[in-house]
């Protein structure tokens, strides 16, 4: 199942850049690292119009793609030339599933979310040439890598917009993803990441779905039937054809590793775990964007690091999908995120 | 180390009261039924200064006794004749734990909060010879509780206090309790409930108190380092030193059976699913108090039930602590509970 889900078919089309070996700030390295991207629109003569947009947990260019970019969208590629990102483990992209012995599976290397942006960084000025983007954005694990780009290269992100998401985890959050790990690796089927084929650990996968459904849609989502328009009848079914069905075609290595990443993410780490002076380092004009309904990453802890950036502004968006808005099933979440980017575009 | 755990050293003094053979909802019966209860108070000649306190999850009539009861608090035994009775299945009650083979483990019956109650009136009638409660309360499985006597018994019950929890689960609530289960359940120690001691589970009782723990307290206190007036340092040490010492000394079939009680509590069965009309039954005088931060039970879904019982007030309170406020840790919660508490008792 994983190597016909990690395809062209389901994700495509989508391009490779080789970067040959990487070091890693663990020391560790990957040998011939790629990087997979899709890319809208066209580069203007000045390189000004660049749009970089990294994946979130468990999903791949194809669904920013989906949700975020179009004709009459604030990401238009009649405007903009955007490059949406997988991010490394996330299976287009170096990942366990997709690497080769002795380096796949359980004993590819631990990745933190710096080393996937001083990756990205290398993919837009080699590739393209592009010093200095119009626009770094991302959800969720999109978001700690836009905070990493904005304070390690401040001067090449003009504007900048994390959406649910932090710069650095709180205890609480580090807690939740902690509980969604254990979730897959206490299958005795994940055999400490040996397992000889993913969907024997589908166990351990749908365990894992729940658990994040449970925090990652509010509460009200499920007491309006929220998933109804989308055809799915009752909470369990919904939850096993929307989530479960999300999760069990995944590998479950480049999930651990995925979350593994985004328990340990912390900007702060470029000042020595000063976070005010990470921060400080901004100098994109910034838009943190908070859903109001976000169980995995509160309004108030957004609030809490937006106020470490020189001129930056908090909005705020609602949906009872809750943290899961970003999967643009919510009319409403799209056409809000879409006035507060074109704002900040327009700036 | 179950057997140390459920004993009168750690949870008396209590006595125990025997119902002899018991016929629960599902048509299935227990042999012997015994609730355990504490007293605290004298009943007046007139028998109505009467409190029943049904008790919570995992919890005993102990900490109700430690976190509510006493001189100057509105549960005053200088005035209340108080009733602290333990849930079918909690360990002191008949329980999976205490129960004599075949009957044990995990053939011991599926309980309802029906059956509960039912029991629980005869042991406050036949044992004390009270018609009428002066005031049943509880918190979160004790809220299902409360609301099942208000409903079921009517003419018995003069006030009611339901906090932080609902007579009927949302599908939400649902979903996440049936993760609480799933993580027990899941450990390949817990055998299908017939491990030979209940330690052996202790990974699967770690992992439902970690992702008890995720919701169970708002994401606020871990920010704040709520605990550290208990003597607790990291989050981890937190979540390990309160969170999973609290349920690793418990018997796991006890805590799936008070899990699988709580995910289908419905009062609504008293009207053949017909909640508004199974709320209209009630007439104590109502408070249903919410705590703002409860993420097993949102205010909004205690708001909804409080609509549809005539005459009652939604209660706000607050705390860091959210749902788990409960076990009495913050005493700002403390006192807001006892103020609300004793203007109902006034009223």
């Amino acid at each position: 199942m994983t190597a016909s889900y990690y395809s062209q078919a389901l994700h495509g089309p989508y391009e490779t850049r080789d970067l040959g070996d990487f070091e890693l700030e663990s020391g560790d390295k990957i040998r011939g690292l790629k990087l997979a991207y899709a890319t809208f629109g066209k580069l203007s003569a000045r390189r000004d119009n660049a749009i970089l947009f990294p994946s979130w947990y468990s999903g791949t260019s194809k669904i920013l793609e989906r949700a975020y970019v179009g004709a009459g969208r604030a990401l238009d590629p009649d405007k903009y030339f955007i490059i949406l990102v997988n991010q490394i483990g996330a299976g287009l992209s170096s990942s366990p599933s997709n690497s080769a012995p002795p380096f796949d599976a359980a004993r590819f290397p631990r990745i933190t979310i710096a080393d996937d942006v001083r990756a990205q960084h290398r993919l837009v000025t080699e590739a393209f040439g592009v010093e200095r983007l119009a626009l770094v954005l991302g959800g969720s694990m999109g978001a700690q890598q836009t905070y990493e780009w904005a304070a390690r290269f401040p001067e090449a992100v003009r504007r900048a917009a994390p959406i649910a998401g932090l710069a650095r985890g709180t205890a609480h959050n580090r807690l939740l993803v902690s509980t969604f790990i254990d979730a897959i690796v206490s299958d005795p089927a994940f055999d400490d990441g040996w397992y000889e084929r993913a969907a024997l650990v589908h166990r351990g996968l749908r365990r894992h779905a729940r658990i994040f459904a449970a925090s990652g849609f509010s509460p009200a989502l499920f007491n309006t039937r929220g998933w109804s328009d989308l055809g799915f009848s009752t909470p369990d079914d919904f939850v096993a054809g929307f989530v479960e069905g999300h999760f069990l075609p995944q590998d479950p290595n480049n999930l651990v590793l995925l979350l593994s990443k985004w328990r340990d993410a912390d900007a702060s780490r470029l000042e020595n775990g000063d976070l005010a002076r990470a921060l400080g380092r901004i100098s994109a004009k910034t838009f943190v964007i908070a859903i109001k309904e976000d169980g995995f990453f509160p309004l108030a802890d957004l609030e809490a690091e937006q106020k470490l950036i020189a001129g930056s502004e908090l909005r705020r968006v609602s949906s009872p999908w809750g943290h899961l808005a970003l999967f643009g099933t919510d009319p409403a979440y799209n056409a809000a995120i879409d006035r507060h980017l074109e704002e900040l575009l327009a700036s």
